[in-house]
């Protein structure tokens, strides 16, 4: 069963497949992408994990996520390369047959061709059985939807436009709504008033971020971000954060 | 028992912590630096997760990941306020005690002074028994390392000098070797002739990463990567794919 449920929180996990990410020759541009997406149209992303192209990782992590959030994004691997792995592999998480899908194979002939539509191209049309498409505008090969798992491409720019068409159909929930104080001290000034306000607004996220800028004195600003889906609590939180900042800089109430 | 090890191979975890990163609120800048850097000195990043500050997330995953790789390195929540409760979570998990460590006051006396280290400040000190610490010639307040757990900071600047700090008594391996190939033409129609390059080179791992670029013909090119810990095979590996490349390319053997 899928957990961190309230009324109205959709909860999400992504897992990014692909040894360039974990070897650091690619710089991976997704997640903070599809973190800040997936905020913004009311769903909680809840995990996110990174593994290698080795089937028995990808399972493993397909199936440990998947049971346990509303939705599990994927990201990498479906390309027609041997190192594309993860349709067949998710198709083994789920139990389910794989092969060559008819929509998948008549997108695919439109784009190449039947005469330049090889077997490695041939791969991407791959589609476990009961699947979804996803559609891809930017290069063809579509991306899929099985049960809540959804498998989109790794690189960027054919991955938000998949993003877009998954995001149509993904049932979302209560957005979390946010806002962000700026503090001109470190945290170790503010730290004790806010763990206050933070007892005292149980129901809302109070986080507190350090920024370092050598060039300020003593380096470090600081930024309070409340979060709650109740707009009216989240203003009361937030008053309470700019009160306490007021105090500690001595202005007047 | 960690797992993965050929002669002269060590693994590693990063753990990155914190509801900021979930929320696309701050985008990561540590794991592909993280991930560049241990490559660079020999340890083979194995998986990265990312978890809110819930402590119960926070130690179902130093859990899972301390057993099963060489190293553990985690990002986040050591500073000062409520929601930093990296250093507790990780006492948890290990099932040690936890408390004001006399080596971190000392440090931090001396930046802050005894009138100015106040409580919050003092959260900083908290260090679970028998760690060792992690240097932090940024701003001071120091990581730890506790059996093969490894404690940063997650302000970037922050977390690159500790790293630098662990990465000097940090047990590494056989450095893994890579060469790029750069390939322009779309993975289609490599495809093939690598899968049988791959065949060929099963001890090496060949990677294939497209590029998209809607300037170009076709719009895609392709890095193929080539990877192994032995530096003549690597080099046979690599002269195949650029042989692969050639043929394709219809130039001359």
């Amino acid at each position: 069963m899928a957990e961190g449920h309230g009324e109205g929180v959709v909860t999400a996990a992504l897992l990014v497949i692909g040894d360039e990410i974990l070897s650091g020759r690619t710089k991976d541009k997704n997640i903070g992408y599809i973190a800040e997406y997936l905020t913004a149209i009311g769903v909680d992303l809840r995990e996110v994990r990174v593994v290698p192209d080795i089937e028995a990782e990808i399972v493993a992590a397909v199936n440990a996520l998947r049971h346990r959030y509303d939705h599990l994004l994927t990201t990498g691997g479906i390309g027609p390369t041997h190192d594309d792995i993860t349709a067949d592999s998710v198709a083994k998480a789920l139990g389910v047959s794989i092969d060559h899908d008819p929509r998948a194979v008549a997108i695919l002939e439109e784009r190449y061709g039947k005469a330049d539509l090889n077997e490695a191209r041939m791969r991407m049309a791959r589609i476990p059985a009961g699947a979804t498409l996803i559609a891809n505008p930017v290069s063809k090969a579509p991306g899929f939807s099985i049960g809540n798992v959804h498998v989109m491409a790794g690189v960027p720019t054919i991955m938000q436009a998949m993003l877009d068409d998954l995001a149509s159909r993904l049932p979302t929930g209560k957005k979390m709504l946010s806002r962000t104080i700026p503090a001109g001290m470190g945290e170790g000034r503010i730290a004790q008033g806010l763990r206050e306000v933070q007892d005292a607004f149980p129901d809302v996220i109070i986080g507190s971020y350090p920024n370092f800028e050598p060039g300020r004195t003593g380096g470090f600003t600081t930024n309070i971000v409340c979060r709650s889906r109740d707009e009216a609590r989240l203003i009361a939180a937030e008053a309470a954060v700019k009160a306490l900042i007021d105090k500690l800089d001595g202005r007047p109430a």
